[in-house]
């Protein structure tokens, strides 16, 4: 016994030392075994911290949000897989806890989010490379930290890397109202391009019309108004060079018909579940150019590129400054997760709140 | 009488020493005051021959093919719409008979072929600036020089211009045995790409099989054997980075589904009357890109450019070495013209001879 006790003492005492790791934490995790319904599939686990290596940071996650590719991840239903078992979650913000021997660039306290796909944020605590994950600056809020890697980047790649628009050139997009739709709207203004955005018609139009206008939308049409709409006849707005479509079906087809010769759509959803129809005709006379974007894959394809630090820059600078602001949320404790699934599997159409984890 | 004869004596010399141009002669061309059916709308009619300015030149034309837009042109159903009345008539060969004092470059007896679009080629003489025609060999086919500008190039361009492809690279096609479509295969053998080629089963099938193999198709599949093709899975064969599509719907949704993520589908044709749709996940997740291609609008964009000239010289390079043969073809007299727009109307699917033109 007394043998067994200093043995322990002098372990913990070579920790403590070492000063990475505090004995007994224990981290709790999501975590699933197979594909199926989340609420059924996913349970909680625990597990012990490990000490860091010498390039890994261990990380106290403080926020991660649950987005509707989470969910169809966890189904099965997601082109990437990550293999099994997995813990769920692709964005969020932690905190620097400990690091490896080797680390200098990363220290206790640092906030930080992932610079990988699937990380698997829905955890307490985490042990990664340090080459995992950014550094963010304490001032960015925690909502825009935890959901800085998804949608505000695929909206500022979209608008970058397509076509070359110029201060007042348009841009049209439909599903303004989703998480990504924000973000184009006010990054679009933060460039000086003009945004015509399509939403679907509902009770409460008013109030959306105004919140979208808010953000800096310059044109907020129902897709009934942009069948009728003189706004690119008139000569006032310049026909749109790119239109962002995440409906697709008979709404993408309308969208189209507006863009200017030689002009871009990009496909980053399918939220009527119907395929983007092109006319033959639109193809051939009006060279139309169909595209499809994936952050997922960009990222994987950029992921040391100096495209991307830069991207991060600005996208941060833009948020500290609010010219960004992050997407309308709910924060539930992490132990409430089956009603953020729950939420996030009903949402119709990725209009509502952001469910967001906290982690105490 | 004897005073106007004289005149008429010294009007005649004037022009005979000038050695321009040949009194009385007179011009015979077809010719539509307004938009409609081409068998009513289309007539004859008689002009004398002006004589030609500084820096114009008189062609006798040779031969000139009926080719489908044109006779959507003459219906008005064609994006291209030239002022009425129209000659009728896009492509066609012809022979210098008489150049401006200002020319240098083409000498009577030259072969030409139209370098701009709907220069009226169904007429026995035409008057135009030197700049508007390019000189061909006389080792080139009269059916290759008169199909020289529209069919060719669009393969060509198809092939150059949006995929970097490699020799060994793969390329699909549907609607095939097009007078497109040939040129597409040729062109392929001749640059070392394999291509996969596409036509609808139908009566004497192994005949065409083995038509458009001596062409030079690595493999020729009907809608049905594309669907159960293993051709791509056996790893012999690379998946295609490009297919080119004249047909539209479901055969171009099936020819899109084999290619290779980040591949391209041009559209240049819509046989089948049916749009290009594309699903979602193939735009998102394969980075498939959806273009179209028209030559009249790459020869507006791009007339005088040295990509041009390159094409033209590679094309009758091949044309004259046999690498590359022209259509299939039924030559009628110009005064047959009817039997010509008859019969290219009643063609389905691009699919026959082509009808051209012959000025005695």
């Amino acid at each position: 016994m007394a043998t067994l006790t200093r043995q322990l003492a002098n372990s913990i005492k070579v920790q403590l030392n070492l000063n990475f790791f505090r004995p007994n934490s224990t981290a709790t995790k999501l975590v699933y075994a197979e594909h199926g319904d989340p609420i059924k599939v996913v349970h909680t686990a625990n597990e012990p911290i490990p000490k860091p290596k010498d390039d890994e940071v261990v990380i106290k996650m403080l926020a991660a949000p649950v987005n509707p590719a989470d969910i169809n991840t966890i189904q099965g239903k997601y082109p990437s897989r990550p293999p099994l078992p997995a813990v769920p979650g692709n964005e969020g913000v932690g905190e620097v806890v400990s690091v490896g021997q080797g680390v200098n660039d990363l220290k206790e306290g640092d906030r930080v989010v992932p610079l990988v796909n699937a990380l698997g944020t829905w955890r307490t605590h985490t042990v990664v490379s340090k080459n995992n994950v950014l550094k963010v600056p304490k001032k960015l809020g925690l909502v825009e930290a935890a959901t800085l890697t998804v949608n505000p980047c695929t909206a500022f790649r979209m608008l970058r890397d397509f076509v070359d628009l110029k201060p007042g050139d348009t841009v049209i997009q439909n599903g303004a109202n989703s998480a990504c739709g924000q973000n184009v709207i006010q990054i679009c203004r933060a460039w000086g391009l003009r945004s015509v955005n399509i939403v679907r018609d509902r009770a409460g139009i008013d109030e959306l019309r105004c919140f979208l206008q808010n953000l800096g939308a310059n044109h907020v049409l129902t897709e009934e108004e942009l069948r009728k709409t003189e706004i690119f006849k008139s000569g006032k707005l310049e026909k749109p060079k790119l239109a962002l479509n995440c409906v697709g079906g008979q709404n993408a087809l309308e969208v189209m018909r507006h863009l200017d010769k030689g002009g871009t759509m990009v496909t980053y959803g399918g939220m009527s579940r119907e395929p983007v129809t092109v006319p033959t005709s639109a193809l051939i006379f009006k060279d139309l150019r169909i595209r499809g974007f994936w952050m997922t894959d960009w990222t994987k394809q950029n992921a040391d590129s100096v495209d991307r630090f830069e991207m991060f820059e600005e996208l941060i600078s833009m948020m500290t400054t609010n010219e960004l602001q992050g997407p309308a949320f709910k924060m539930v404790s992490f132990e409430q997760y089956k009603e953020a699934l729950m939420n996030t599997m009903t949402i119709k159409g990725m209009i509502g709140k952001k469910y967001i984890l906290e982690f105490k």
